[in-house]
Parts: C-alpha cells; structure tokens; sequence
C-alpha cells in the first residue's frame, strides 16, 4: 500500500553510489520515520539497462529506462542525480528545478562546471539544490560551511581533495616506489579510474576547491581560474628530500581571502611533517578550514567510496524532506546570487619553494645559481647537497629551498637557471606551505 | 528605531562567552540579513552586576540583572543562556521552554546532569534546545551526529574531549615536566581553572561523552555511569616507555554500542603514535566517529575559547531563527523520550594493557609475574627491562603490554602482584587502544 503522505524521492542512475543510496534508504527509512517524523518513498529509479541484475533489490515497477519518468512523476518531490557527468545530468536537474522539485547531487563536474545555472533556476523556482556528497564524499564539510560555521568570515581553506593522488603520494612516501608503479597499485585497488587523467592532473581537486570557495567565500569561481598543477612530475627524489628537511609532500587545493580577491591554487606542496594534513594517509580527504572565530578546524574521512558518498546523498535528501514536511521556502539564496570573483594572478601568489636543480659536481655551482637568485632578489633559506656524484654523468641534485618569492620572480630565475650549462635536467619546483 | 520584523533575542550572562556571543553577532548580524534573510535583534541582556564595564559596547537599555526580565520579555523569542553552573541556569532554561522559547546553551555540565528535564520540557512545549557549544566550543559535532551522520549507524566515538589535560599530556609528551608542573604552566596560559579537578579527574570529559552518546546511540546515560580515571597519576615514565612501544599517551572519551548495550569510558590510554588522534596536540580537540556508511571521521579544532565556543551558540541560534522564520515546529525529538541505556559493567570491558610494575632487580621477578598472569589467562605481549638498578632500592621498571584481557581479570592480576615482596610501588596500568 504505498503510503501518499510520504515525500516522494526519485532516483537517476543506479551505479555505485545509487546502489548505496538505496541501500542505506532501505536500512534507514524506519529510523527517519520514528526519529524525525520523516516519511520518505523511494517513488521511481531511472537505470541505463532494465534487464541488468542489481545488487539491491527493489520492485521492478519502480525502474524505468526513461531518466524523463522519473523527473516528471507527480508524485516525487526531491530527485536524486547520481548519473555523474554533465549531460543528460545537467537538462535533468534544470528539469526538475524548474517545477520546484528538489534536487540531491553528487556531481562536482557538474557544479563546477554549470553550478551558476543551476543555482540561478533552484533561486528562482524556490527549490533547493543540494550537494554535500560532492566534495570530500561523506565529510559532512558542505554542511560545516553553510550552518556550523556561518558565525565566521572564512579565512582560509586547505584540503587534501583527492583520494587518488593521496593515495598515490602516501605509497610513494612510504617508499612503495615511483609514480607510475603507485599509479598502477592504486587502479588495481580501485582507488584510481581507468582514466585517471582528471584525478592526476589536480582538475577533480580543482573542481571541489571552485564549489568550496563557491560557500565559503561566495564567490563564482570557474575551476578554469585556478592555478593547477598535477603529481605526474613528483619524484621519489623529491619526497625523500622534503623528509630530510622535514616536510611531507601532499597534493593541496588552497583558498585564501585576500582583502576583496581570492588565492586559489590546486598543486603538490612541501607540508611540515608533523602538520595534520601531512598525516592524511592513504586514500583519505582532510580539509583545514580557518575561521576567523574558530580558527583552524579539521575535518576528516573518506572522500569516495559507495557508502560514505551515499550517506552525504541520504544526509541531504532527509534534510530537504525535512523542509519540505515544514512548508518551509528558501530564504535569499546564498549561492545563486554571488559576486564574480578576482582571483589573484598565479604571477602575484608568494610562497617559498622547494628546488632541486641537477648539477654537475663541481666548484662554483653553487654560486652561480645563488647569484641568479640574488638577482631576483629570492632568498635563500637552506641548501643540501650529499656526497659526490654517482651517475656516469657526474651530475648530483642540490637542494635549494627559499624564503617567500613572487611566483613570477621564481619563474625567472628558474628559467635562467635552467640555461646554465651547468645543468644537465629541467629543475624541479615544489611550493612549500607552513599551514 | 527597533526592528519589529527581527527574530528577539536574549543573552543571560555576559562572561567570557556571552561577550564574545555579543562580538559575533555584532559583526555578522547585516551578513545573515543579506545572505540567509534572517534578522537577529538582541533585545536584553542580564548580567551580574550593572555598573561593571564592559568589552563589547551595548546600549545601556538592553541591561538587566534580573535574569528573568529576559527570560519573560514577550519581544525575547529565543534565550541563550552562558550564565553556567546549575542553578539559576536550569530554571531559568526551564522557564523559557515552558512557555516556547528556544534554548541555546552552552552547559554542558547542565545537560548532563539535568538534560533529560530540559529536552522534555522542550518537547512537551515545542521548543528548541540546541548545544553545540556545549561539546567541543567551535567543533560542529553535534550537528555533524545529528545531520551530517543521519544515514549512518554510529559505531564508536573516540574523543580527546578536554583541552586542559590535552595541554598537560602533549607538553609532558614533549618532555617539558611533570604532571604538577605542566598543570601549573596551563594555569599560567589560561588553558586550566584556577580549580582544575573536573578537568584533570575525568568529569568535563565524561559530561561531554554523555552527550554525545544521547545523539550518537539515543541513550540517557548519566555521566556517573561512565568509568572515569583522571591524568594525575601519569608519569613522565609512562609517557616514555610508551613511545618506546610505538604509543602516545592521551585522555580519551570512547563509546561505543555493543549490541544493545553501551561501553562509555574516559581514561588515559595509550594510541598508536601514527594515529591522527595521537598527533592532536596542545589545548586542541578532536573526536572521531565511526559510522556503519561512512566509516572513520575526525573533526578537529578549538573545544573552548571565547569565540570558538560563541561560534558555535551564534550558529545554533541563527539556525533557531531560520526555524522560526518558517514557522517550523519541531518534529518528534529525537533527544526527549530515550531509552535507558544498559552500560556495559566495567568488570566486562576488554582492552589490552600496558603496565609498569617497580621490581627489584633480581632473576625470577618476570617469573613471578608471568605467572599470575598466566593464572588469570592474561597473555603477555612484549616485555622491556633496561638495564640495570640505578636507584638506591635497587629497583628497576619492568613494563609489560597484555594482549585483550577482561577488566575484572587484569584488577585481580594487579592486586596479586602488588602484594608479591619483589613488588616496591603500587603497579601502574594505562589501557592501550589501538584505535
């Protein structure tokens, strides 16, 4: 007997993560009832393939192969998206918005990408659109920004946003071997894709950074103006490098409010080893949030995985249903109506860096590159150079870090350095955050 | 000229807390106006004595120091309460909620020895109670458990709860002293009360655990009920040998649901060096949660301070007001009618142990000690005996680890040992968690 008081919910897709949004519906929906007083009914679930076998099981009449269905069944109120990708995702959830049905959604491309429009259509169809799942999976970090923190003018974000390359990065740390190895360990253990490309090159932690400065500064930032830099070129060299000085190297997405613009930055950096961050092991997120009341708070835990990004999806439809049971409307929407961000040039961004030129081992090296730097006026805060040369080409890596540099100024010199005959390989650079 | 429009609010106390609350809500009042469409007014104030000056400016009118006169004020629709202590602050939350007024409050103290009353009280009248700040100042943990959480059963809660003995453990942890004199540096930093024995002996944790565990598990556990054993004895000898085995010595909150009974604990325990909660260090806190859905979480950050904690009663009540606003009416509390929780006995808990027992140097001593163990059926894990006596006594430490062992098996143990003659001081044992 289907129960017509119940908030009428509507799935799109049934991969991963929509097989765990009805798993845990399943498990939960007794518990919302008699705790919350909330009655949701799974009401339609649109599947690519209607004769695949599922692992959960569900009444066959639910299913549909016409995404359409379910959208524009009357009796559902709040719609799922868990598709992934930008089209047919992005028409469906428009569909839905524009007839003030809510919407849950998983899917940072796509929010990162055409998040404008969305918002501007929940905005003015007074429906909602939700989105905790898409960063840092079950990290209830959304919700922290929004409610938990919203005593605070945001001061600063910096978050380990992909599990990939923190996976990647802590095998290669804890001397499993060289990037293409640990690449190749983390797609056997299905914490990496096929493609990993977006994941590599610092674009899916970018995406996230755009949809948490998106909260916490209120800004509309394309991922497009962020400065990124992926994990293809980190070395175990390097890693071993930044543990004699005391540093662990982590794959960061980082805002800062900067008077009226907006640092945004996804690249590796030398972290001090005994910071928080640079204890996130494995294929786990942290994100360190600062607030100007709070300050630093850290929040931890999966960033994928089936479960925990189902239990974002569910945290987020039973709070809609909640607002729904309520005749609740949305007030002004904080994020439909936001100022285009100045982001701060990548040439104006200060930090200190990391540098591993390749010499050859003999006198006056040193001062040659010391003197570009002065020339730059970049300071020079440490040096390391072990032993003698061990390579048929009598070359050795010395170590430079530097006390805080224009990127432009280090760029320069960076590029002259690389002229010297002296140098026997393209330098590698490595910015370096003291959090 | 008063804004009618404006959700009322009152402020009974304005300490360190309730000032800071004034501060914040100066700063971001035309903030949540823009942004959240909500309108705060602070509309009375009750303070102790009226002539004292003040940090923060406020309109003289506002004052009282009749608490009541803010309580009863028909333009007051939401109290917050920072007075502290037990009485006057449960009447007075009481006689707000009696007549529909929602409570903010940061006592956790009052929550655990009385909540049951209040979060009725609430109920029965359709009015809110909200506590974040009561658990871990600025840290969103209860709203991460009660939203963030909601599609997750909780498995455990394991919490460095209180900032005080944080401080003391982290500063003998980094060899600075002894229990005595880092308790006299906290003093000197502001990090511990002129009378610090709640903190130090296990009670301002365990008041917090009790919280967490009505959220977590919907239990009504008095904090009386939780085995509690404070951080006096630990030894900068413990500490040591402790990093010798790999392990941190921190005082942790742990919960968790054992079937249909609850295993709630605060006492020193020994955490495997690598582990996040390990590297918490200083005044801060952290808790992590473990979910069925999402697996291990941490969040991390400031658990007292002035505008930590007034963070966290500003979000509480701009949430209040957004409900308010929409008229919303509170749906079944989750927190009033729980059940009773069954406490699993202390004798029953199984942990493995570290313990350091002070011998005389002589062969057999292991022997003996092996022995009763083996008695007991607890088996020994590692053992480490370094050198030499080199105190007058001839004694030396002989330290021991214990795979799980029964509570009640590992005190029998103890007590035999301790009275054996090759036996000098009272045993010391520290649970070890591994987390």
């Amino acid at each position: 007997m289907p129960n017509t008081d119940a908030i009428g919910v509507g799935l799109l897709g049934m991969g991963v993560v929509g097989s765990g949004v009805v798993r845990l519906l399943q498990e939960r929906t007794a518990h919302f009832r008699k705790v919350r007083g909330v009655d949701l009914a799974l009401r339609r679930v649109a599947v690519h393939d209607l004769s695949k076998p599922r692992s959960v099981e569900l009444p066959k009449a639910l299913l549909t192969d016409r995404a359409e269905d379910v959208v524009d069944d009357p009796e559902v109120q709040i719609v799922i998206e868990v598709i992934g990708g930008i089209d047919p995702a992005r028409s469906l959830c428009l569909r839905a918005l524009k007839v003030g049905k809510d919407v849950v959604t998983a899917n940072k491309a796509l929010l990162a990408e055409q998040g404008g429009d969305l918002f501007r259509a929940a905005a003015q169809h007074s429906a909602h659109l939700a989105f905790e799942a898409s960063v840092c999976g079950g990290i209830p970090i959304i919700r922290a920004l929004t409610d938990g923190l919203v005593a605070n003018r945001i001061q600063s974000i910096y978050g380990i946003l992909n599990g990939t390359t923190n996976y990647i990065l802590t095998r290669m740390t804890d001397g499993g071997g060289d990037f293409e190895e640990m690449l190749g360990q983390a797609q056997e253990k299905g914490y990496a894709e096929a493609d990993p490309t977006m994941d590599i090159d610092g674009t899916d932690a970018a995406q996230k950074l755009a949809l948490l400065c998106r909260i916490a500064f209120r800004v509309d930032l394309s991922h497009q103006q962020i400065l990124k830099e992926g994990i293809a070129q980190t070395s175990p060299l390097d890693i071993d490098f930044a543990r004699e000085l005391g540093y662990t190297i982590k794959l960061l997405g980082i805002a800062k409010a900067v008077e009226d613009r907006i640092e945004a930055r996804v690249h590796p950096a030398l972290i001090p080893s005994d910071a928080l961050l640079a204890n996130i092991k494995d294929e786990f997120n942290a994100v360190e949030i600062v607030g100007n009341a709070v300050g630093p708070q850290v929040f931890y835990g999966r960033g994928a995985g089936q479960l925990p990004t189902a239990s974002a999806v569910v945290s987020d439809l039973l709070d809609l249903a909640e607002h729904r049971l309520t005749g609740r409307t949305p007030g002004p929407s904080p994020l439909a109506a936001l100022q285009e961000a100045v982001p701060i040039p990548p040439d104006e961004i200060e930090t200190s860096f990391y540098c591993r030129f390749t010499v050859y081992d003999r006198p006056g090296v040193l001062a040659r590159i010391a003197c570009i730097f002065s020339e730059e006026r970049i300071s020079i805060a440490t040096v390391i150079q072990h032993g003698r040369s061990e390579t048929a080409e009598g070359t050795v890596p010395l170590i430079m870090t530097t006390h805080e540099a224009r990127e432009a100024a280090m760029r320069r010199a960076v590029a002259k350095i690389d002229r010297l005959p002296i140098i026997t390989e393209k330098s590698r650079i490595i910015r370096i955050e003291e959090l």
